[in-house]
């Protein structure tokens, strides 16, 4: 029976993926305004393939993007207008999806543990949680660059670690994300039970296709309250 | 004949200590509120003792604030609202000192030029003149860490690249500063005309003790209106 409920904070827990898109688009819309000779539509084309190109958590996009899309050096003043309205425009859009908060308040009220398994850098995780108001709902967190866990999913280490740093058995745990090659398909190699989570972003037949399967698929927070009674 | 001022950037243009004190206490007490079992000002103690250590533009001074000052692991949930608390304070209170945009631009109309010196990232020192929204008044702006600088403050080299990118000799140009050792030995040593700004943190006496000797000292900005006519 499941007594503790671990999620992912990327598309689960919020918004990621558009907060970023939104938050790019204001970047280069304010290297437009200081000088960019570049449309809006192109320029954040370009800069989602620096992005594709050297991954999210690489430090400097807007470099890469004077030199790898545009052949020249670095304008250090438009990076910066880009920089500040890029970090301005996810500070203040930050958010917990609709529910999320309501739901796991009244899954701890029921007795059921909550924890965080994540992938990304410590500081930086742990940043959106105290940002989106959700760091005191969550015990353990584990983040895959953790010092004392150093694997991301879907490998099967990172869940394991998760459910000894919580004190249970994989049958006791059931873990929410929104990403089926890694929550669910890592979780599901371990035993605990797998409820996906459908952002309107999420293609519809990917576990289908994939040959994943969740145990449960929800569009909702709240229908995990149905899911754990 | 003066025809063109550079200035600095940081406790010359705005209060960077003061600015950087300030956020370095809402750091602390943030972290404090989160569970840190110190006193403010220990913990603000401490935390002054990594950055003097380790230097201001260092990144990870809350890791170390554990790892050096504590003696344990890094809380990442503590440093992250640390971190928020820090960039926080200093986003919304980061402004120009009184009367320094309007003596720009007095200067402007009065025909000269006007240019920056500065030690430091490029990213950074333009985040800096976006923030202050000053980065339209200064060209050229010449950064000790600019690829085509390399040299920081007092070396005459970053002194000689900004006379050059202005296309003036020495004795065209004047530089204001807050740092006798740097902003005034530096362009003394080129030739330059001096002008330290005494804050209030300045010891007044220095410039005597230090055998350092500006041309001017102003306490304002208005003041360099007399002395630029």
């Amino acid at each position: 029976m499941v007594k503790f409920i671990f999620f992912d904070i990327d598309d689960t827990l919020y918004s990621s993926s558009e907060l970023s898109k939104k938050a790019r688009r204001a970047a280069v819309e304010h290297m437009i305004a200081k000088g960019l000779e570049l449309e809006v539509d192109e320029a954040y084309q370009k800069l989602m393939r620096v992005v594709k190109r050297y991954g999210s958590n690489y430090g400097q996009h807007f470099d890469r993007f004077f030199t790898d899309e545009l052949g020249r050096e670095p304008d250090y003043r438009l990076i910066a207008a880009g920089v500040i309205a890029y970090h301005h425009t996810k500070f203040v859009n930050i958010r917990p999806y609709p529910h999320t908060v309501e739901t796991a308040v009244e899954l701890k009220v029921r007795g059921y543990g909550l924890g965080i398994i994540t992938d990304g850098i410590p500081v930086k995780q742990w940043e959106k949680l105290v940002r989106l108001g959700l760091d005191d709902l969550f015990d353990p967190v584990v983040i895959s660059g953790d010092r004392d866990v150093g694997f991301s999913k879907p490998d099967r280490r990172i869940f394991e670690t998760a459910l000894s740093k919580a004190g249970i058995g994989p049958e006791e745990a059931a873990m929410v994300g929104d990403k089926i090659g890694s929550d669910i398909a890592g979780a599901n190699k371990v035993g605990m039970r797998t409820v996906w989570f459908l952002t309107p972003r999420d293609p519809k037949d990917l576990p289908l296709s994939t040959g994943i399967h969740p145990d449960h698929i929800i569009t909702d927070m709240t229908q995990l309250l149905d899911l754990f009674p």
